[in-house]
């Protein structure tokens, strides 16, 4: 195989991400702690640099080259304008482009491509802190989260989509000799099964996690012999560029096409998403962001026979129903409603109780008095200095703070009023905290739907039953990614891990320590709904890979 | 387990299925000639006996009970009324009664569900004689072929359906502990994935393979946790009543809600498919027919955000170039062509040959030639008394008649002209010989369409690359479900294979003997071009499957 080197140096990780894959246990290829030790001491600082480098000047890092200018509007949640530029196509070159680099991709080996898309995430890997500071300035990420899902883990997601994809095409033999006994004869045929990609796949991104919510799509697509057209949301691209450029490079140096994965730019004025999406080269769409346009996409491309895997939104809820350590309890939700502001498809926005409370070691503490201990710890996290602003990072874009607003204005009682909050050498920060509100089922028509950011809302019902029912309904009817449920009732977690599942949400239960309900972990979770209204793909499942392509047939009389 | 007894019985089929499914070798796990000796030496005489009792009468040999009258208007092809008529519901019963089954049905293990699948189809194999002439006496098709396509070929269908869903659901742990390293600390969360089914599928059938083309989805769904709903064409009732009943019984029998599989029937008067489409319960649609309807299921289906499996139908092409042995060819293609009356999804339709003719052993023989030889083999098949009327068959309607008389009005050159031919002890049948065609390209407008039934084409273009392109872009167009190319030139079958297989059509190359390219066989051949506008399923690969669940996670800490 010419790409021997490569084999030679990657077996071992894509044997290990396979292993990790089928027995889904913790595996991590990138270590998380954004620390010098592991990834040399200089290079905190060096990503910094160019980072500031990269600010005010035009992208250079693609070997693509521009062919209808130059575009670029991002801001920093932080408060100042990126300044930077990126190489704009039209969608016609840029799927004539992909088309030709599709040729000779697909006609390489799995293994191969799983070796050398391997390569370019090891390549990337080195930009680890370029792209912590991209991503911060392009979604209000913290710094240690950019750092985080962008770089280890974002990179084991597509690691895990590369072992996946290359299960799914080598599950089966290659080629057989069949030989059919016929009474005293036979008859033999040769066979061989070709891997054929469905076609140029089109991967839409979002603007709060530009990199690890579009891997998946990008390298599913890859190592099933597609090419990929990227377009990231014009508020996220730099991360997203900073990605595609080192692949390109990668690919270009180890004689791939560097075409077969490019960058599509456009502007929030002058958008190309939905003319990519009926482009008759796209076969293949992987959505991420809002439901509204995520439905549009979903629709045009259904009426054209694509291929459409959506990860939209849905409302997350939590059920407080009992707990042996109240403390904790209260802790692990209040980092999950802080954790980057509630900007997280993950994230919780609902938080049910029964009116009587939660029940804590035999004795209900009151849903006052639990509301008012949320508040608390909520207070200690964002209002803590060293961890307040980190953790909360800032709001993306406007209309976040115009849905807190909206929902500071809906007349419910305010637990916890949201406030101003100061990110330290970022005077221009958007940066609120969090604002968590209390209601009952009267006001379904409120908290029924997503409020994006941070806003959340304590719901008081009837009973345990009452608020599984209505959690039951929201995800079967608005859908949810994720759904958390506290109790320690082995009876009720039973009945509600059974009626929450087959809704279609993963549950999670009594989380008490620093694993929070909005992490999904590479090769362990399966991350997505893929079968409630929040979006019907799951990172990554075999159907997420395996419907890239085809196996086609090859007979031959011996 | 409770089904611990099916499990002994059937663990050792289920892992020779999977087996043969990863191997692709020859496998049946249910003898093909319709002998006694096989079967049973009365075998044949119950199965005649069965179904003459079941003539113009109620069929009763379902659990579920009609809601809404009895429904029946079935014909057979040999030219009687079969008279027969059977339990009608309205979609909402259906669909109230699917939702109650799965409830249960999801619940179980896969294997669980893979052995009480595989005990209804042991159970169904007892009815092969009849349903042989069920089937005969519905699609029109011989009885030998009758036999085959629903019995031991469908059933080795149903098998590989069965063994493929195991392995999608199986391939992963069930649950694990995962251990997260946190600097001096760890954290563990116990993780467990259930299988969640996407919900009721619903399977579409055709008048020509009622059971073969059926089968894949209906097994595909039931064995990954979906309740289905059945709806055979009101022409081809009877043999997929006979095989759902069966499985009806056999799941009361082990305590399974026997509506887990329903059948749905209606009139041409008063379809009820489309209601069934649109019905909320309804999740996944198979459907297999004509592309006019199809593509109004795709749509209609997509438009709700519904998976549909689709095999339509293509056009089916024929390169000749070259061979070793022209007898042995065009034997091979007279017999594809006359088989059931090309009333397969499979069967040729346009021959290309350059006008240079077919080089044999180093001289070429004319295009006129070739096409009279042609002749002269078909005649051998059909005008054969012994062969002919088993092989061709009767068509399926009289549209297929008038499609015929279409094509004869066309103004082409007549190679071989269709004539009636009697069908021995059915002087009702509508039985003709097949209709073959000579043209150009100028007129692909005629023949670059289907013609189902026997009507071929001869299409004398300038060279093989000519022939080659044509039939890549009619691929990529139109659609094809197969295609055949003779050529003794090692070079120009790598072009072929390679232009074929990427437009996304199974490839078969010089068959000479008694493999047919109609023929697909289960274990080996993916079935379908799920590449090509014919159809986007294919029998039965891995996202055939693996679409129709989900893995929904369950954390719970520790």
């Amino acid at each position: 195989m010419p790409y021997k080197v490569l084999i030679d140096r990657h077996l071992g990780t894509l044997n290990a991400a396979v292993k990790a894959n089928n027995e889904r246990h913790f595996h991590a290829h990138w270590p998380e702690p954004p620390s010098g030790k592991i990834y040399g001491e200089t290079a905190n600082a060096d990503g910094e640099a160019a980072f500031k480098a990269q600010l005010n000047s035009a992208f250079t890092g693609l070997v693509q080259k521009a062919t209808d200018g130059q575009v670029g509007e991002e801001i920093s949640p932080y408060g100042f304008d990126l300044g930077i530029t990126y190489p704009h196509d039209l969608p016609e070159t840029l799927a004539a482009r992909a088309t030709t680099a599709q040729q000779k991709w697909q006609r390489l080996e799995p293994l191969e491509r799983a070796v050398i898309l391997i390569e370019t995430l090891e390549r990337g890997a080195k930009k680890f802190f370029e792209l912590a500071y991209a991503t911060m300035h392009t979604t209000g990420q913290g710094f240690v989260m950019g750092f985080q899902s962008s770089g280890p883990h974002a990179f084991d997601r597509a690691l895990e989509a590369i072992a996946m994809g290359y299960v799914a095409q080598t599950s089966f033999a290659k080629n057989v000799r069949w030989t059919k006994p016929m009474g005293k004869m036979t008859v033999s045929i040769d066979k061989t099964y070709r891997i054929v990609p469905k076609g140029t796949n089109l991967v839409i991104g979002c603007s709060t996690f530009p990199v690890w919510n579009s891997v998946p799509g990008l390298f599913s697509a890859l190592v099933t012999g597609n090419s990929v057209i990227a377009k990231p949301h014009p508020g996220a691209v730099y991360p997203a560029a900073l990605v595609i450029g080192s692949m390109q490079h990668t690919m270009q140096e180890f004689g791939v096409d560097p075409h077969v994965v490019q960058l599509a730019t456009d502007t929030v004025e002058a958008p190309i998403a939905l003319d990519l999406v009926k482009h008759p080269t796209i076969r293949v769409i992987d959505y991420t962001g809002g439901p509204v346009f995520g439905e549009i996409v979903e629709r045009e491309g259904a009426l054209r026979g694509k291929l459409v895997m959506s990860e939209k939104a849905g409302v997350n809820c939590v059920i407080l129903d009992s707990t042996a350590d109240l403390d904790k309890t209260l802790d692990n939700i209040a980092f999950s409603l802080s954790l980057y502001s509630g900007q997280m498809c993950t994230a919780p926005q609902n938080i049910f109780m029964s009116e009587l409370g939660v029940l804590v070691e035999g004795t209900y503490v009151s849903v006052d008095d639990v509301a008012l201990q949320l508040r608390t710890k909520i207070d200690n996290i964002v209002l803590n200095e060293k961890m307040g602003p980190g953790t909360l990072g800032a709001l993306q874009n406007p209309r976040i703070l115009a849905g807190l607003r909206e929902a500071e204005e809906s007349g419910l009682d305010i637990i916890r009023p949201s406030s101003p909050l100061r990110q330290p050498g970022y005077d221009g920060a958007c940066s609120v905290t969090p604002l968590v509100l209390k209601t009952d089922p009267s006001r379904a028509d409120l908290f029924e739907r997503e409020w994006f950011g941070p806003v959340s809302f304590i719901v008081t019902t009837k009973s345990f039953e009452q608020s599984l029912t209505m959690v039951e309904n929201s995800i079967t009817r608005i859908g949810a990614l994720t759904a958390l449920v506290f109790t320690v009732d082995e009876e009720k977690m039973q009945r509600a891990e059974d009626l929450l599942t087959i809704a279609g949400a993963p549950v999670a239960f009594n989380l008490n320590s620093s694993v929070w309900v909005n992490q999904s972990a590479a090769f362990s979770d399966f991350h997505g709904a893929g079968h409630n209204p929040a979006g019907n793909a799951a990172f990554t499942d075999l159907s997420f890979v395996a419907n890239r392509f085809n196996f086609v047939g090859v007979r031959r009389q011996v």
